[in-house]
């Protein structure tokens, strides 16, 4: 029998009633009975400022995110575009992630990615900064397929429940996916 | 007779002790004697999120941000690089200048860049990101030479001064093109 | 009386048919009085490679292209998106007018840029690196407003022709928008 | 006992004496004994244009590169880097591996890259448009360790050979991880 994969998600909006953080809550109906899912949150942290290291330590509020996210199998990550490019709160999250001693908090973890937005282009150019970090931190990101959730007000619904039907299903199938790619990189191959 | 240029600096990097800061401290006396420089914080930002938002206006620290660099006559980014982008503090606050009623912060107005890192790489990939916000904000960022100031350490002493002469006059001849940069973009002709 | 502006376009794609091509072809009927345009060929340049050129000289094709942009006030470029970047027969041209003795071909000359797609997305991500492109050359390319005709066969026609109103009107908009951005950088200001 | 992977290789460059080419010729000395490389010519290809297809089919030469990727165990790519991004050849031969039925010539087929340059840079923005496509393309790319050979001409003689022994250290420490890399996408789990 297969263990199950316990991933961590994080949303790259902090406000409430955001569709990216809507599509992380919809993810564990959707998803393969083996995934579980554990929501991070970085609303908490203050933005990188190298003197807030105390001997190239980050602050405990950061060792403890990183010390989660290593203790998963993969972490999933969804995203707004801003300006065409990510929410500058998540890169700095992800900023705060690369500090300290190595392996860092997403060395070696791999990564998927979703995104949602009112506009028709659905994040993707803030997917594609991601990526790129991603790529910078050793992090492998799932290159296929790409949840570019366009016009999310039509298929999310006031209550954050995504009820376009074949929304649903892309991200079912996705889910798959993120299973399959997860299991290429097990926690215990990891230096 | 050619009325001096007011332009606004920002510094990408919070850390007492920057190298791209020092980059800003360095330009006044690097400068044609038609250009005044005024740096802006953004250390006092908060991370962005929609709820802190009323009526869709910023909080008042943002529209007085935004008010300075509108009154300007351009703005110059120094900009580190974190993880292949630039610094998620920068990012932030760019998109807090792209909040509340038009023309937002940088809409119109003239950019220019310079970088500096302690590897050979420069901040290439920041800029490069750096540079698609701004085309996203329709802020024209100047093309060319771009300054990536590698090895900055060998480069910058201890008190934030240039030391190496042909980063100096390289500096020299890259502020030159700025003021022709912005001298293109009147700010009477800003809609 | 103003002079009119003389600008030269290329398209990035070679198929007879192309949305792109069309959209070169429907610009003179809505474009303000002023701007003259002239459409350059890339089709017959071979792929990039460092032994065809005869003391660091392009071919004879290569140097009548670079000699006839930069006779011209600006380029104007519409291109596909393949794999999320641009074509690759549009960057091939596009290294081929970087080499030679300098200035080279698009140095210094101001650009803007189109694109159509029959998905949704709008070739918003070769458009962006189109743009780095140009920054590495020092083209210096219009910002915003950006042309990204998405679904472009509901839009143009079998014959070609821009039918879909709100498309024109915005292309309208656009080529003011051209004009005003070509003018800021006058032939006889480059060096 | 490991069965050997068979690898093909793709320069970016098509110049007698390039830097990239050497690179490719030098990896079967520096990589563990379970690889095995063989080098594709993209010399031949036309520049792509839509019109060269016939019933949506590729030209027999695409075709046949695609079969030998399709039947290799991964991808390496060596690419220079032309202003600031890939070279259009280099992407050019992608465009085309991209068309004609499913599965295409790269879609899962697990890839790493690899560039050198006689800047300082080296290859750094080229890799990431590089690594951008390959991504649209479901190709996993190895995110690290990236290998930027900056200026060649000091690492690489004039016999093609690499002679800068931390150059070919690390080669062979990043011909590990990539074979590392590859095993993760068996080709028999392929769709």
């Amino acid at each position: 029998m297969t263990a199950p994969l316990n991933l961590v998600t994080i949303s790259g909006s902090l406000r409430r009633g955001s569709f990216n953080t809507a599509l992380l809550d919809n993810i564990p109906d959707l998803a393969p009975s083996g995934l579980i899912f554990r929501r991070l949150e970085i609303r908490h942290l203050p933005v990188y400022d190298g003197d807030l290291e105390v001997d190239d330590m980050p602050p405990d509020a950061v060792r403890e995110l990183q010390r989660q996210i290593r203790a998963s199998d993969g972490i999933v990550i969804a995203t707004p575009e801003y300006n065409h490019g990510m929410p500058g709160g998540l890169k700095n999250a992800i900023d705060w992630l690369s500090r300290g001693p190595a392996p860092h908090g997403l060395q070696g973890v791999p990564s998927a990615m979703l995104g949602a937005s009112d506009g028709t282009i659905g994040t993707t150019r803030s997917q594609s900064h991601l990526r790129q970090t991603l790529a910078a931190l050793n992090s492998p990101a799932m290159p296929q397929p790409q949840v570019l959730v366009a016009r999310a007000q039509d298929k999310i619904d006031v209550d954050g429940k995504v009820t376009d039907e074949s929304t649903r299903k892309f991200i079912r199938g996705w889910l798959v996916e993120v299973e399959r790619w997860m299991r290429r990189f097990p926690r215990s191959e990891r230096e």
